[in-house]
């Protein structure tokens, strides 16, 4: 028997209108779609792209192991995720030795900060396996917000709102462009970091980008509450070139 | 009379099948499509669309200034082309003021690098507008080449391979993952930046993402020969990760 097929599916942003022809063809295809939510929780990729579902698709839930109690840098947080992905690989690969096309949602485009690079790196290798690029989160912010991002020879830089206070103002000091996720609790250094490189009066905070309810302010006017998990923080290039 | 609806469309990295199903919806309400081009070229955007062309759409062409025997820092160069966004824009407004639509198609994504962003700037203050965000031609890149670039807590940097080969080693040897734009005769410079921030054996040519005749090859391998236009240089992240 031949092997089936693995597809990375990137499912966009999160309005359903930003999915791609490619990928909804691949879920009128697909014998199975897997997608990775936490327990207990409903998947957001899920709820993107089920209208497309192909009648009597088989689906895989592959839901995370809870550890929101464990500290994320030590050692047991990092062997629980390990054994997930590895077991919920085994569990693809199942499917994909009987012969069955397998298609995984993820938010965003699939190799861009995606949970479905942990089956990729696990299966690629043994199975024929396609991606289908998507419309990532950052597009979907900077689209909504109507903010030019990068213009002719801007530096842009993704960064992890997770960078100390330092490194977050020194990054943001040497670029044009920055985009800065994992916002949450880190907010209130990354409204410091971005005064101290004096680029908060350009900074914008984006909400729930394409999404329902999603909104932007100005950073500088936002009040020091903390952000939720869907928050972006833009900071427009293209300064010198108007 | 109301005025007519302005919308940037991006219609992705090359493959039509990687349009969006909001990017396909717009082009079949608009009244008139509008795309850049050079003068005498055909459009790559149009060439990617234009199968979801409206029966009776207008087109219209936006053909560059032949500009190829200026240099790009001179003030001619600068001057000609401000002149033919100020016009290209003056263009799209009369039809904007005729309460038409407007779709101004973008490769990739409107706000990314692209040519959009020169009407979006004249005329988004004054119009109705909205714009579609788009798969990006570095998605498409590292998608097609199979190849995870960022994950966790990477930071990302995406760098224009006209930096000085000094600035390029800098930014590379302090970056966890990197996407080099605008290669073609900057790849031995970006080849020798590459190796003095010990990153070459990582990283990855791309040619033609997602579109006919694509491939991609360690960049450690390809022949020292110029590249073409839609080249792109990929540094994986996630390097200790795995």
């Amino acid at each position: 028997m031949n092997s089936g097929h693995l597809i990375g599916v990137g499912v966009g942003p999160g309005d359903p209108e930003l999915m791609t022809l490619k990928a909804v063809r691949a879920l009128q295809h697909a014998d199975v779609v897997a997608y990775f939510s936490k327990l207990g929780n409903a998947s957001h990729a899920r709820a993107i792209a089920h209208t497309h579902f192909r009648a009597g698709i088989e689906e895989l839930p592959l839901g995370y192991p809870v550890t929101t109690e464990m500290p994320k840098d030590e050692t047991p947080y990092r062997a629980a995720i390990d054994a997930f992905y590895e077991q919920a690989a085994q569990v693809v690969a199942g499917h994909l030795d009987a012969g069955r096309t397998v298609a995984v949602l993820s938010e965003g485009d699939p190799l861009f900060y995606g949970s479905y690079m942990h089956l990729h790196v696990r299966l690629a290798h043994r199975y024929p396996t396609d991606v289908i690029a998507g419309v990532t989160g950052m597009s979907g912010c900077w689209s909504q917000a109507g903010t030019p991002i990068t213009q002719g020879d801007d530096v842009l830089s993704v960064l992890p709102g997770t960078l100390s206070e330092d490194a977050l103002t020194e990054r943001l000091a040497g670029t044009d462009a920055a985009v800065i996720m994992k916002v949450g609790r880190n907010l209130p250094k990354i409204r410091r970091a971005l005064a101290r490189a004096g680029r908060l009066d350009r900074a914008l905070y984006v909400e729930r980008g394409t999404m329902t309810g999603g909104h932007h302010v100005p950073l500088a006017t936002r009040p020091e509450e903390p952000a939720p998990y869907f928050a972006i923080v833009l900071v427009p290039g293209w300064e010198k070139k108007r």
